[in-house]
């Protein structure tokens, strides 16, 4: 009833588009319809749906939360990435998508996307059906 | 498994509550027992459920956002609306319903809403059974 | 289908981890495999997955929360706990658990956690399984 699947994430912080990694997933479970979550088993991470036709959008996202969130502040937690996990609870760490005739559901211009706030690192994805 | 209806939006961003457009939903989809998932196919608008006793609430998450997300900013893509794409991420495209005898569980004070940020527009809203 | 349990929280903000909670309703739902849904019927309140080894990332996303989203500030909702609305649309009501073999599927750091803007009060959490 799970998948998973790894990725390496290229820098400290970016959002990585992993939509064809999802739908060979949901092949691999055989979901024909209902839905499944998209999951991330990390504390510095997060999954979103937003726009993959224009990768500025995914930067612009990225861009503003490094703004709103610095790297740098007034933490308590000692390994220098509070800015990370606070990001991670903000987007969180799941997304649910829905499946039709064993096809993700997603609109014109959605993708799916990892969010990295502390890398570059190796990632895990989990993909698991509902039912 | 899926229902969707539509509705119009009347401005840039305002927070429209669906709860009622919810039900007929799942009463057409003929859930009993479980959960679906309320699912927006757009990048510039999300789901949340907060109270919607007092529309003043949803005035001042919709205000709020707008201060911490400007509309015009450092932003790279071009369409003008990257906020839009942000705030998407950050309330999230889809919120999960429990379902009892084909009723909502919702709190006393809880409703769905649709989140408009690049309006006004016709918007989309899938509601999908997950078993 | 629905398993609920209560807790008290100490003070105006704070997150509470509730993992063993979780565990045990799913338990006593018998979910062997597939997802649970842990939702709170709060609007002042929220579910998050996040970093349960180090107290001080709760803190840290607590504080930081506290300073994107000011108790006091230019709000319509007379109650004056408008950052508390705000912050559960932002972190969410619920999270969606993976369960296999009747074991929550979390990362070696995650925990869940409720999180609780405008204490200290009774809260609710319900545990749902999904199929």
């Amino acid at each position: 009833m799970i998948k998973s699947f790894s990725l390496r994430t290229p820098k400290r912080t970016c959002l990585i588009d992993i939509t064809g990694d999802v739908a060979d997933a949901v092949r691999d479970l055989g979901v024909a319809d209902g839905t499944v979550t998209v999951y991330t088993p990390h504390t510095t991470a997060a999954v979103t749906i937003n726009e993959s036709a224009d990768p500025d959008v995914a930067r612009d996202i990225d861009l503003t939360l490094r703004k709103l969130i610095p790297h740098a502040g007034d933490y308590r937690h000692t390994e220098g990435n509070s800015d990370a996990h606070i990001k991670s609870s903000l987007l969180g760490c799941s997304e649910t998508v829905l499946i039709s005739d064993g096809k993700l559901v997603l609109g014109t211009w959605q993708g799916v996307f990892f969010c990295e706030f502390d890398g570059p690192r190796m990632r895990k994805v989990f993909v698991a059906s509902s039912g």
